[in-house]
């Protein structure tokens, strides 16, 4: 992958952004919109509503993919950068190891999510990516190693406080 | 629903927009993007290449699922208008009863996709909704039904004409 093309997945998969959160329900695809904060360890995290039908579906079956999209140059949608990624979805219980980082993780992307953290039908999840595909625009799509996605999101974390 | 998120919707359903389409992959979800027109008659049409892996997933298993975001007011992701839709996707033959007005509304929405009818490897795809959920924001969520969908186009194209 060229350094550009490069620059622009790291942008992507290193800052809180909304994301389409693609789940199982009834043997079928759904698809809702979910804000999504990276956790600096390669995988992502969501922060849900358990009266959420999509939470419900996590709870079922934790397959997921999850599609982020980034602004389109010149306004034209099809060469909007996107990364689109299938894996695993686990929760994360604020008392296991691990759980405050996450939670942390998760508020430094979305300061204006703490009131949730005090409710208790919410619940924080994990998404470990198995499989990654980032397409930079028009005849640019890549596979990307999900090993790659810690250090990338460390580069676009940094790249996003510059 | 209120007059006002009614319009909304309408606004979402009624005009060519991207969208994130969920398929089935090996028994598990998938999400890509993808730009999306509706037909005039409530379904959606979708335009995408034979070497797109989504392509592949629809031939296999018509089951899917498509998610439309509206722009965020005030640049809050969480209060951004959005329509989940879970459906069945089908080929438009370009030869069939309704392939040549389906080209032409996918066409109206997106002016810019005519030179990749003249591919072969592109198909066109009806997704016809059984399930719409329209979130307008905080607190605001609504079921819709599909019977609804043609009307909501047809307001919605105009609103965009005015």
């Amino acid at each position: 992958m060229d350094t550009e093309s490069r620059k622009v997945l790291a942008g992507l998969v290193g800052r809180g952004c909304p994301g389409s959160l693609a789940t199982l329900r009834e043997g079928g695809p759904s698809v809702g919109m979910v804000l999504c904060a990276p956790d600096g360890e390669g995988a992502f995290l969501i922060h849900v509503s358990r009266l959420a039908a999509h939470t419900g579906d996590l709870l079922a079956d934790p397959r997921v993919a999850l599609l982020l999209v980034g602004p389109a140059p010149g306004g034209n949608p099809q060469a909007a950068p996107r990364v689109s990624l299938r894996g695993r979805a686990a929760e994360v219980p604020r008392e296991s190891p691990g759980g405050q980082a996450a939670a942390r993780a998760y508020l430094a992307a979305f300061p204006q999510a703490e009131a949730m953290f005090g409710f208790g039908d919410f619940l924080l999840f994990r998404i470990v990516p198995e499989e990654v595909r980032f397409v930079g625009g028009f005849a640019k799509a890549f596979d990307v190693a999900p090993s790659e996605l810690k250090e990338l999101q460390e580069s676009g974390a940094a790249g996003s406080a510059s």
